[in-house]
């Protein structure tokens, strides 16, 4: 389907980001790139790209999308990659034993939209060819978002799985939905979320939580889902690591204010 | 996005045939055949495929949608190949002078799930990779269908104008509204939700998290609004408590695993 206007100027509004997560064929990139610009988004991350950036494969893949190809931005860290969104969106084909919302693409495109059209930002993970996203990168995102494949026929290849998420953000964005008020809650920037985890799990490892260090990424990505999903302003970040410093100093300075505990203590070893 | 399940059975219900006119490159046919595959269509017709068929390449594109490519058929003239559809839309990128509703994927596709319903059969029309649709194959199609590209950016290749296709019609029509799977996520009865927050309070009235006591009834909403709002499951709910009993025990009983604490303490009064 041939028809590009080149007359026409390359329009960067505001769209979700795309994040690929080791990406392992340039070509996949440069296809990814150029089905974002079908679609008008133009902001592609990669985490640890396999061959390293530029790469020439990719170039030759997007088509003239050089637009998207010259904003494409390098990370060590999906964390550093997702630092600055508030809503982020994990795309799998399998279903992971996790407590998260599934969406199909658009609900997750209706919302993206919605939280876009009032000044946040958004982003949408995709996985490696192989293997797809590990579930510590799942457990980053606030949602996961299922295409509906044919289950015996499930495979789909990255650059088509961003196609298809573009092109439907792009459909759903179109239809303008506009709710009469909204509620204003402003989830803290990844950053920020991040900061809680670490801080949480460095106090976690000190009392002795993590009771074997084999079970312990299970548990740090199941505290992760659970406190994702509460979508935590940068307020409540604050009053959360407020609690976690208080409770873990609790023994260290003595407390005016403290009374003897309500109930019994539980016997201790 | 791996997660083929090959234990599930290929369903070949009634879907809409996908009609390449002159394909040039065995690629693009096999990767028309692995997106059809992936939304639940099955019926390839092929006119004067220019590298003739089968085509090894298109056998390696096509990464195993045997069950399309084993059904393939292929035609002299266009004529042919439509013969026994009853609505035939054209996918093409360009406007033409001719008198013909144009359609968006989204209104052709629930014209052509109404059609199959009614035990009828529809057909999509694709052109050339290097030039389209010609004005006399447009011209034998009930409408024209017309992706909602970037103006300045409105170069598909056909295999994903066809996995757009395929995509829309199985959002579409009713198999779309089922997807693949779905996590089973629970909330815990409130009650167990008003057992986490008392146990963190008290824990919080011990510590002297709560400067006075004017402030502490917003402090405990404010707190409550933040935990409330991530629906946690019964399990997540043991976890929390979990957490808040292991932080506040830290100091109480020697963790034979405790390690140094990584940043200074803070000094104690």
């Amino acid at each position: 389907m041939a028809g590009t206007d080149s007359s026409q100027p390359i329009n960067l509004a505001p769209t979700p980001a795309i994040i690929l997560c080791e990406p392992q064929l340039g070509e996949n990139i440069g296809s990814a790139a150029r089905a974002m610009a079908n679609f008008g988004l133009w902001d592609l991350r990669l985490v640890r790209p396999r061959d390293g950036w530029p790469n020439e494969k990719a170039v030759a893949a997007a088509s003239k999308a050089d637009h998207v190809l010259e904003r494409v931005t390098v990370y060590d860290t999906l964390e550093a990659a997702i630092a600055d969104l508030t809503l982020v969106y994990a795309t799998t084909a399998r279903s992971r034993d996790m407590q998260k919302e599934v969406y199909g693409p658009e609900e997750a495109s209706g919302a993206m939209a919605a939280h876009i059209a009032g000044g946040k930002k958004a982003g949408l993970l995709f996985g490696r060819e192989r293997w797809g996203l590990l579930n510590d990168e799942v457990a980053m995102a606030d949602a996961i978002v299922t295409l509906p494949v044919e289950a015996a026929f499930a495979s789909l290849n990255i650059a088509q799985a961003v196609l298809l998420m573009s092109y439907e953000f792009r459909r759903t964005s179109e239809a303008g939905r506009a709710l009469p008020f909204e509620v204003e809650h402003e989830p803290a920037p990844r950053t920020e979320l991040v900061g809680l985890f670490e801080h949480l799990e460095g106090v976690l490892d000190q009392s002795g939580f993590f009771t074997t260090e084999a079970k312990k990424p299970s548990m740090v990505n199941n505290l992760r889902t659970a406190l994702t999903r509460g979508r935590f302003s940068s307020q409540e970040i604050r009053t959360l690591r407020g609690v976690i410093s208080s409770i873990d100093r609790r023994h260290e300075r003595p407390n005016p204010n403290r009374q003897k505990p309500q109930k019994p203590e539980q016997p201790k070893d």
